[in-house]
């Protein structure tokens, strides 16, 4: 049995045709650990670490495992501090409840910068991957001097061509189904967001860079689904979650097989798939009075630890996930996908 | 070559396991007869015709090709009248606009009733397909005694289980990328729509009879998608769009290539996706002021042949249709998807 496609194989040098997708707040150091003994391309999220915390983790992952390693930024433009008011008064009476004041903002997502930029020249990674778009043209170049694979993340034909014209190495197609923040960056209607099915073959029949799926894909027949429709690989975030490796907390880890996610912009200000927490159901999903991305969170901060006011991101096929340790997830899916595609034919 | 899957083949007798999709409004004889001619089961939409139509149809159909016929019907409850005021005051400007009057009310789709039943036993299609749920256990005692085999909508895995434990013999499973109406019956959460890359295995896994994948499917990628996922069939409408049988005025045909369609309750009451006219996109797509499904079609009578006022269904893979005639498109999405699934191995 051999892989249809290995144009991603030939690029990153992985063993299997699946990117850990990187998961800021799930993913770290074991789970992507787990993925690269699997034979996976590994993630670490970077868009809420230091890059101290950046080398820290790599060194981590470098001292357990060989393989390729994939770090994980954002890129979205900070907007000006817009007024928090009206959101906050949609909160105060949560504050109110659970005796919490709104006090000075956490920290929140921050774009790729410079000093980041130093950390990968530093340490090297073999690929890495970028959501919201791409940094500055100088950034980037650096990035790509450094010897590293550049993947960029497109919700829409439009996107793919955009980032292949700035020069990536691959490019990400996220289907709707995807958990977490949508990477949208340019501007497309989200009621027009493409499913995966309808989104891939676009994505491939508009750019010449090999193509990663990613989006509601569950196990190997979603992965041999991606084949059939010109994936070159896919990216798996929410068969990931299920791993004991992930960093979900248990109320997480339990609602992950009653499915029902949505796209709330509660928790940040921008659209991101998960399971319905209470302050979803209460206020609705979707609220004009929130704050952008990423100022949204910081007025709930004081709410972090509360039940239901915590994000619980998943995607569409979270129901079909298994508790299996990543190495060993990783092993299996691959071998799953491989015996659906040789029934195929 | 081989389908990898013949559960639907042995069930209908096609020679390919392709449904061309009824499509009210924009199938009909024309386009039911190609798509048999091509070895697909071709449909013909009956939710807008007169028992006596239907008679008439069937046999212009039976005249010019042999091969299993689908009747579609639509199994809706019709709503009590509500209160149109809100619903026509939006549509005022527009009425003036035109120099149209809101009339008396056109006709509605109105769900499969003991006439039609009557006409179904008559002329013994080999197909009985319904949207929206299922009719009465009466009625659909009498569909099935007619020697019909009868296939079910479903949107979410609880609406399959559903439609298997009622009896029917396949299910559809439909993902939010198709175009036209969402079959949803069971009050699921709109926002928790659910991708054909999700819910196809989510489907296959929860009912042991033969599932037709439908949504997004746009040329012979998808098909093969399809059956990596577990589906026996594909269900195929906007597909179809694109051929000179299919009914659909040619601004219509024009738009399908530019995508960007999204889910709209203005021109019926339902969730339909389609692409964006001027009235989505002066109101915005869905409005509470509607009046449930089918009531709103009423109030937009007057303006029905108004450019922009008119939906314009189409599905999430419309960019990737080919201008074929219906019995040559299907014979070449056949023949396209075998070959992508032998090489997928």
């Amino acid at each position: 049995m051999a892989w249809p496609n290995r144009r991603f194989l030939d690029l990153v040098g992985t063993e299997v045709p699946i990117v850990q997708a990187p998961m800021a707040g799930a993913g770290g150091v074991d789970l992507c650990v787990g993925a690269i003994e699997g034979g996976a391309l590994g993630s670490l999220p970077c868009g809420l670490l230091t890059p101290d915390e950046v080398r820290a983790q790599v060194s981590a992952v470098r001292e357990r495992v060989r393989g390729p390693i994939n770090l994980n930024f954002f890129c979205h433009t900070m907007p000006e501090g817009g007024d928090e008011a009206p959101w906050k008064a949609l909160l105060r009476p949560y504050y109110d409840e659970f005796g919490v004041a709104p006090g000075p903002p956490g920290p929140l997502r921050m774009p790729f910068d410079p000093a980041m930029c130093g950390i990968v020249e530093e340490v090297r990674p073999e690929v890495v991957s970028f959501h919201f778009g791409l940094p500055s043209e100088e950034l980037l170049r650096r990035v790509k001097a450094s010897g590293a694979v550049v993947i960029g993340n497109a919700t829409t034909p439009e996107e793919a061509r955009w980032l292949e014209a700035r020069g990536v190495d691959a490019v990400i197609a996220q289907g709707f189904e995807a958990g977490g923040h949508s990477g949208r960056f340019l501007g497309s209607d989200p009621a027009a967001a493409l499913g995966l099915i309808a989104l891939l073959p676009q994505v491939v029949d508009s750019v010449s860079v090999p193509v990663i799926a990613a989006g509601g894909i569950g196990d190997g027949r979603g992965i041999a689904a991606a084949f059939a429709l010109g994936a070159s690989a896919v990216q798996l975030g929410t068969a990931y979650l299920h791993c004991p490796e992930s960093l979900i907390r248990p109320e997480h880890r339990a609602v992950l097989a009653e499915g029902g996610t949505l796209f709330t912009n509660l928790f940040s200000g921008g659209l991101a798939r998960g399971a319905p927490t209470r302050l979803v159901r209460d206020l609705g999903p979707v609220r004009a009075e929130v704050p952008p991305y990423p100022l949204a969170a910081a007025a709930l901060a004081p709410l972090k630890n509360v039940s239901g006011f915590t994000p619980m991101w998943a995607g569409q096929s979270a129901p079909l996930g298994r508790a299996l340790p990543a190495a060993e997830l990783t092993r299996s899916l691959a071998a799953d996908a491989l015996a659906v595609l040789g029934r195929l034919s």
